[in-house]
């Protein structure tokens, strides 16, 4: 594939389907809305403007990271506090399928939705690429219908217009296309994170306190897999517990599974055979957090699992 | 420690303490109660009556096994069906405190008591062993006062007593003694099994459903890492339920724990760090169980975690 062809060609397509009129998009940090945001200010420069919605399900210290970043390469990102929005419609629910329903109404019908309307945009930038839709189609993910998850209908309001620039990339692609545009080596090689954030990563209920757990465990995760050229690597809070022992009592702890896997475009993925030490290591970490009594190392390819887990 | 000595002094402590009357043991195959099975049939012969109780949380072929290697042994053992008395007090328990307790009391107040009522026995052999008691003194194992679980006040049934030859010896102790009486190595290197058997491996309800289950994946485990050399292996199946992909559907899918451990006396465990190909064959035999997708290996010494989940 030629990446400079292609390049060129998304910026030609942005700036004639734009014209004059302003466009939005929704930064996550990911590679994929990353390479959106800097392809989009390239052909659009001060006609975009760019959110990042902290829906209280980020990593540590995430939101305010990856708008440092964009700061350095002179794109200002607004930073939205959505965090008390999202809590509110995750608590109680423990189906996977209604939180992440949840989060997703959550994200387009009321913070996105509001935001495009006070943005007066017309186009809206997604990161959508081939394997989302391909797992749309296969009714493995859930619908990529923005405008209508917008509330938006189409044929009423005419102008609105969704544009998906790296509909035809894979994750490989999108990592040499951001190679090129010279995105920083922290958003070309970050690691694949789920919409869902880290709701994909806590089986039953998102807490607050549910969230810190699994969110210092991804601290660790990452840490120490950062050097293990893995295709991606993370945290799991399950919602069962386990037997233990602390100050020699019984105690019933917390369960944090350790997934780390290969994978070229995360259609397909195998287990990293880590070395015993390092894995030693990261249990005897995430044993000290508060509440966790047991650490697991997920085994499974996919097929059968998914990456993720809820 | 001179095990031959520790043999002669238990015979004789066991003759002399029973006398003329009448004695019972319970089996369950594991090496505790298999040798003072044999102490027992030495020192007494037919004045001892062994009872194997099948509680429907047996490894798979496991009661006709114990029964027919005793049988080689000439030990007449008396296989007691209780599948419906322990499904039944299980059913609905969720909570791992109520499910071990449910266990002990039909074992204990309905089962066996009833069986100690019927041999006319008024001594009772017990395969209790000095870590039992050190863990129930800490607190991490429930009391063993056994004629207090049985219903017989001490006091008033004057002559009702409890034998418990092994209390002195740790697990190493207990396998060496039964090699010296030259028990078949399947009993004598017999991996532990814990009391409330697969019931201790089922996180949530136990249901014949989930029995079968964790019992495929128990046989899984235990054929590939019957040459492995550990202390022990086991599977464990969780109530939680993760994402996968089959057929190229989501779906949500049961999760196996496999956890294998080097110890000398279960007091203390490291995890074995099993070759990356056994545990690949493992994960992808568990993944063909009926409604299972995930598999995972247990990266947890003891403390913090306990060897068994329940």
């Amino acid at each position: 594939m030629d990446y400079k062809k292609f390049v060129e060609e998304q910026l030609a397509h942005i700036k004639q389907t734009v014209g004059a009129a302003k466009a939005i998009n929704a930064l996550s940090g990911g590679v994929d809305s990353s390479l959106v945001t800097v392809l989009g200010h390239r052909a659009l420069g001060e006609q975009l403007q760019t959110v990042f919605i902290d829906n209280a399900l980020m990593r540590e210290g995430e939101p305010q990271r990856v708008v440092e970043i964009f700061a350095h390469m002179d794109i200002a990102v607004m930073l939205v506090d959505a965090r008390q929005e999202f809590l509110s419609a995750l608590a109680g629910l423990t189906d996977p399928e209604q939180k992440r329903q949840a989060i997703t109404d959550t994200f387009y019908s009321k913070v996105f939705s509001r935001l495009v309307k006070e943005s007066g945009a017309m186009f809206l930038l997604h990161g959508t690429i081939l394997t989302d839709i391909e797992e749309t189609v296969a009714g493995i993910k859930r619908q990529h219908n923005i405008l209508a998850q917008l509330g938006i209908d189409t044929e009423q309001a005419y102008g609105y217009s969704v544009i998906e620039p790296l509909k035809s990339l894979r994750k490989d692609d999108v990592r040499e296309v951001a190679k090129l545009l010279k995105l920083p080596a922290e958003l070309s090689q970050r690691i694949p994170f789920p919409g869902p954030a880290l709701a994909a990563r806590i089986v039953g209920e998102v807490t607050p306190e549910r969230l810190e757990t699994v969110r210092t465990a991804t601290a660790i995760v990452e840490e120490e897999l950062a050097d293990s050229g893995a295709f991606q690597y993370l945290a799991v809070l399950l919602n069962d517990c386990a037997t233990g022992i602390r100050d020699n009592k019984r105690e019933f702890g917390q369960i944090i599974v350790v997934r780390c896997i290969e994978s070229t475009d995360a259609r397909t993925a195998t287990v990293t055979p880590l070395p015993w030490d390092k894995l030693d290591r990261i249990s005897r970490q995430i044993t000290q957090i508060d509440g966790v009594n047991r650490c697991l190392y997920d085994l499974t390819p996919k097929p059968p699992a998914t990456i993720e887990y809820v």
